[in-house]
This record gives structure tokens, sequence and C-alpha cells, in this order.
């Protein structure tokens, strides 16, 4: 017998059919047992009134796949009105131990550490689900939006000659013998191929030998980078910045409402016009509304970022904010800096609810300014070289901007670590599963 | 004044238009020079007919960025049936060298390790640019088809704590002061994903340590790979499978039709059923016809895979053709064992156009019988059992599959060299750029 998934059920009223997936559950009452059975698309309720049956199933773990087939029957106690009474139960594969997650409560009540360590069961709750659902249809809105935009997606190798975002926060291996990195952005690689397809987009991992344990970092997590020539400035990229967010909620919007129902979230609205503050305003409508000294610092803190964005959501009614023109000092060096204003840059940051989501800006584009750069940071070129190859045979002027796919979504559903939206986190202490 | 793009010069005769390049060549005739500027649609006809402008642009050494003021005039000559007349011409980001790629031909002349030295402008070559519009085509299409499948995006982690396809050709790594590896598959992580998520993929760089120097093997690579639960052998993947395959040419066909003209292909087609032969049916075929002695070897060589290619196009029309049961001896651990004959696998490789394009079958899903497994081949359940864990609490009978991406687009364009299909391709010698 064919197979149906469970959302299908009351379709099937008074029908015998065949469902598959994992028994989550058996409740015991004096006469019978109810059974809970869990596919990808709900719960069915089945109803075991025969003795050896009953003794049958009370042997089998939790997690244990079968396969039942049994005749679909109204109820209105069960959920979506249908419960499967008259079953024959098929193992299709046992589970081997008690598990070791409790699957049956509306959230986990274990700690985050534990259901890390038992990701591969911890993962199967509706809520650990619909967030990884979320997460896939963001990718896919990041990528219509810029599909839509006329960009191409690339794919940049992650083993790199040295390192891109330069720091001490680089992996290194051993490749063939001589000395690589893992690369911790597609930065160069981007902006090369911006002379290729004026514009282009990658989704993929990026490496941080962070060596803080901070519930904001991973080792390694996904990046999804976009870059465009022909640029204006930094305002023609947040543009299109705009578009890339507006098209992640918008597929979360439409493939992901279960997810959002399950998780009980509000979507934000993307404005057509995304606030925009400077960085000087930003800091001096922070001094005078704290009274705290920021003016003249290099950085906005995370209690600043927080602050924005309460100002944003009372001001615009909106959820993001960009703040644009960072000091020179703080950013990159293959950042454009801002003609009219020294020691500034052509960069921004876009903060959704308080959180730097995203960081952007325009870059260099002439190889002499590279050298300059590079010279003025007293950082050698030679590494660089390569790289900067690109740069003396015309790149236009160009720019773009990077989203931390965990970070967003960490966001979206108000997780307070990143490693609750990773599958598979890796930071300092964790290398597995 | 607004840039328009090349493409869009012909719907615009008489007017007064702004566009902008890459300065591709200059052709000087005795009162005039033809200046041939190249957007990311096309190539324009530019007129210079001022003496001081022909000097002027006489210096720009090719791949120079320019932006042309001009009026569109209908020419017979011209590329789209007209060219630009009465210039002004803008400088936006100047080529420091002249290029080390002649990108004027219709082909690139330069050696394939010179290509790859400078892909920063080789990759602005038409053919190049092609190429690489039909690999993003292609993994849209595989999206899109497992997308409608009911498939979940995951993206798993590529810092793992032991090797995941054994043998010795992965790259190590210190982390944190520990040793860790890149994954040579997210084979594990898919398999766990089939007990949250039931169908899952990923679309990602995969990572082979390969000490040998041929074209048709890189050190990393994109590897598009599908697993799904609650199948009843291979053959329920390879039903998917196909599916992977249609949607990719047929997203080819939709999103790239310039490229696929551009690089005179012939697009394969898709059959509804692939032909299937078995393992030893092939090897008795090929026996039969070549006279070479292979009945009883554990694999299929280069040139068998050819005939078998070559067989399936003269007797069934067919680019493609599938081969089930291959030995268990030459396949990875958790492979599937066929229950009816002992020593043979419920595996398969899909062949296009005679090379082996993807490899997949049905999975082990019973936690002892991978203990068992590993037994048989002497190795220690100890380092994969993380990964092991999913299979002690209920894993449905799965199975799954992977593509090589820069595989199946070397082979669909006719590529001798992998290299030619990978924007930045690692081996062995090559880690830059």
């Amino acid at each position: 017998m064919q197979r149906i998934h469970v959302h299908e059920l009351s379709e099937h009223r008074g029908e015998r059919v065949r469902v598959a997936g994992w028994l989550q559950q058996q409740r015991r009452l004096s006469r019978l047992t109810f059974l809970l059975v869990r596919d990808r698309t709900g719960v069915a309720q089945v109803v075991v009134q025969r003795p050896e049956l009953i003794a049958e199933a009370a042997k089998l773990h939790p997690e244990t796949v079968v396969a039942v087939e049994a005749t679909v029957v109204e109820s209105d106690q069960a959920p979506n009105g249908v419960e499967l009474h008259e079953p024959t139960i098929q193992v299709l594969s046992p589970a081997g131990a008690p598990s070791p997650i409790d699957l049956r409560l509306a959230g986990l009540k274990e700690s985050l550490p534990t259901q890390l360590d038992h990701a591969a069961v911890s993962l199967r709750h509706p809520c650990r689900q619909a967030t990884f659902t979320l997460t896939a249809a963001s990718i896919a809105g990041f990528r219509a939006a810029l599909d839509g935009l006329g960009f191409v997606e690339i794919q940049t190798p992650k083993i790199v000659g040295s390192s891109t975002e330069g720091g001490a926060n680089v992996f290194g291996l051993d490749y063939f013998g001589r000395r690589a990195y893992l690369a911790q952005s597609p930065q160069f690689y981007k902006q090369t191929m911006v002379g290729v397809f004026e514009r282009v987009y990658e989704t993929g991992p990026v490496f941080r030998a962070e060596p803080h344990d901070t519930p904001r970092h991973l080792a390694e997590y996904v990046s999804l980078d976009a870059e465009l020539g022909f640029v204006e400035d930094h305002f023609t990229v947040m543009a299109v910045a705009r578009e890339a967010v507006a098209g992640m909620v918008a597929v979360v919007r439409d493939r992901a409402e279960n997810a959002v129902e399950q998780l009980e979230l509000r979507l934000p609205e993307v404005p057509t016009r995304i606030p925009v503050l400077s960085f000087s305003d930003a800091q001096a409508s922070i001094e005078a509304a704290t009274g705290e000294n920021v003016v003249g610092e290099p950085d906005l803190a995370p209690a600043h970022e927080r602050w924005l964005g309460e100002w944003a959501r009372r001001e615009h009614g909106s959820d993001f904010v960009f703040v644009v023109g960072y000091p020179m000092v703080k950013r990159p060096f293959y950042t454009h800096p801002d003609p009219a204003r020294p020691g500034f840059s052509n960069s921004f940051d876009l903060l959704f609810r308080g959180l730097e989501l995203m960081t952007g800006g325009q870059r260099l584009h002439r190889y002499d300014d590279y050298v300059a750069a590079l010279d003025a940071r007293g950082e050698s070129t030679a590494a660089y070289e390569p790289y900067l190859a690109a740069f003396r045979h015309g790149l236009p002027p160009h720019g773009g901007f990077a989203i931390g796919l965990e970070r967003w979504i960490a966001r979206l559903v108000g997780a307070t670590n990143i490693r609750e939206t990773t599958l598979f986190p890796r930071d300092r202490t964790r290398l597995a599963p």
C-alpha cells in the first residue's frame, strides 16, 4: 500500500491507509494505548486495543521507525480531527536505546549543550524543525531576489593561499606540504567576479578561528554574499541589500507559513526605504539620549545598536535601520573612503531589531589605492598579490555586502544563542557531531 | 544620465545614451578608431573621429573601464545593427598594464595554466562566462527540482572531527589545538537530517586531498547532495535522481539560452525512464563486445564507462545510463547490500555521455549494521560514534546521491579538463588565485 502523509489523513476518512514515521510517544490507558506517530508533516494518533499489540508496542523505544496500516476514523479529540483505528504495525527501523531528548513537550527542556550533543534527535522537535525551515526559506529568498536583479551565483574556493580579512582568527591547514588557510570570506573572489559578471552572489560557509566563547560567534557559519559593479557609492549597494532582505522575508512568508505559526513569530516588514542614519548622527543621538560619552568612539557597542533598533522602531516603525559612514579605522582595508569626509568611509551596517545583521559598503577599485591602503596599515602587498592582480586590469567602482545566515535566523526567532540556529555548530570546544 | 546595457542599444536608435564597460579592443583605421566596449550583455562598437579623442583612447590599455555617452546610429556592419557615434569617454577605472589574456578572439589561445593564472581576466571571455552561466543555472535547477519534491535545503559543517569517506585523501587542520578535518562529503550529516526532514539536500564545497594530478580530479569541488527516507531500495532514489538531473537541464534550457548558443551546445534530453543496466550485465556486454576479460573485476574502468555511454546512445538514444548493483567491495561501508545477491550492493552510478556523473544508493539504516560493517572492514567504530548515534534512535530506510557540479558542466560543454569548469581550481600545485 502506498504511504500517505499525516497531513493528508483527513482526506481519507473511512479508508484503510498506510502512514510511516517515528513512534514519538505511547499513552497507556486501562484498555487501550494511544501511539503518536510523527512524520515530516505532523503527528497521527493511533488507537491500539488488541492486548497482544499493546504488549508488542510497549517494548518499542521512542523514535522507533514504524509503518502503520489502519482505518481513518473521525475523532474530535485527535489532532486534525482524525485518528487511526485497528492498526497493524511494522517496525521499519528499531531505536536501540531510550531517547536522550524528550520530544513529547511543546518545547525542549534539555539544556542547549545537551540538545547539541544529541542534535540527531533534538532537531526532530517541531520547534527545531521550524527554525531550519526558516533557514531554508531565507536562503532561497536571498537567491531569488538577486536572480531577479541580474546577479549570477558563483562558487569560490574555501581553501586559500592567504587570509582575506587579516587578523589572527584564521584556520591554517597543511596543503600538500604547503601552508594554506580556510577562507574567512569570499571577499576578493566576489570582487574579482564583478569583472566577469558585474553582479554576483555566493551562499556558502566561511571560517573564523574565533577564540572567544560568546553567544554571537561561531567558528564556521553560512555567509550570504553579494557584490555589484558600476555603483555610484554605497547607497547603490544599500538599495540592492534592501531587496535581498525583502526577498528573504517574502519567501519565508510564502514557503514557511507553518514554521512561522509554530514559532509564533511576527515577521518584519521591510520598508521600501529603510531609515538611514549616519554613524556620527547616531553617536550624537545616543549621547544626547543616554548621557554616555560616545561621540568620537570608533565603533558602536552592542548596547548602542540596541538603542538604535529601538529608535528605528519608535521613530519610523521599522525593524531595520542602516548606519552609514563608519570611521575607516574600524573597517577592512578594502573599504572605500568617503571622498568628502577624511577618516570616514562609504560603508554601512544594517541593524535588524537592534543587532548588526549585515555589513557592506563600497570597495576600493584601483590597484594603486590597494597598494596605498595596505602600505598605510603596514601590511605587505606580497601576500595579496594574486588577488590584487584583478585590480590591475580594470574593475569598475563596486561594492557589496554579507549577511550571516544564522544571525538573521537567531534575530528572527528571538534565539539568545546563535548555536540554536545552526544544525551542527562549531566553536572553540565543539567539533562533533 | 542613466546607464543602459549594450543589449538595449537597438531600442534607442537616434537617442543619446550612456553605456559602461570594459574597453576590449581598439581598431585603428586611417581617419577613425573603432572602440569595442563590453558589458555583461554584449559588445558595443563606438566610432571615434575626433583626433584628440583618438589620441586619448590610444593611451588606454585593454580592459580599462569606461563610460561612454554617445548617439545610437543604425549600422549594418556593427553588432546588433547599431553603433555609437560622437562619443564622450570617461575612464571609470584604469587598467594599469597590458592584458595578459587576449579577449579579442572567438576563443582563448592561451594555455590552460596561463588562463588559470590570470583567471581574473580570462574568465571575462564570453566562452568562459557562458560556462559559468551554465553552472549557475544547473545548481538552480537542482534546487528547484528537489524543492518541488518536498526536500529541505540544509547547511552542514565542513570542519569535522573525523573523516567521512575514510582513506588517506583528507585534509587535516589545527582546530584550537585539536586535530580536525575538512569534510570529504556531507554524508553522515545528510543521513542524520533524514531523521529530521525525511528529504534533504545540500549544495556546497567538499574537499579531497587528491595526490594525483589528473584532468578529472580537484582538491575542492562543489557537491550536489541529496538524501531521502522511506525508500523501498535504490530504485526509489534513482527516480528522484532522474528528476534532479532533468531539473538541471530544464533550468539551463530556460535561463541560460545565450550561453548554450555561445558554446554551440546540444543539451541532453533526460528520458522519462533512464536505461538501467546491472553491473554484471554491463560487464558481460563489454566482454562480449570487446573481447576483454572484465567479468569478475570489482569496478568499471573509464574506457568501460565510455563503452556503456555509446551503448546507451546507440540502443536507447539516451545520453544517460544507470548502472546498478556494484560489488560491495568497491563501495563505501555505509552502502546497503543487495539482500538477494551476497557481495553486491543496492548502489548505482549514473553515467552521462560515458562519464560517471553521479554516485548513489541505499544506505545501511540500523546501528548494528554499521557496527558490523565497520568491524568487517577492520575499522574502529569509535571515530564514527558521534555520527552513528543517529542510527541508535531510528533512521528509516534511506538513500541518496551526489553529483559533482564541475564534472557535470565539463561533460556538458565537452571540456577535457575539469579545471576549465572551476572558477579558481585547487589541486596539488595550485592554491592561487
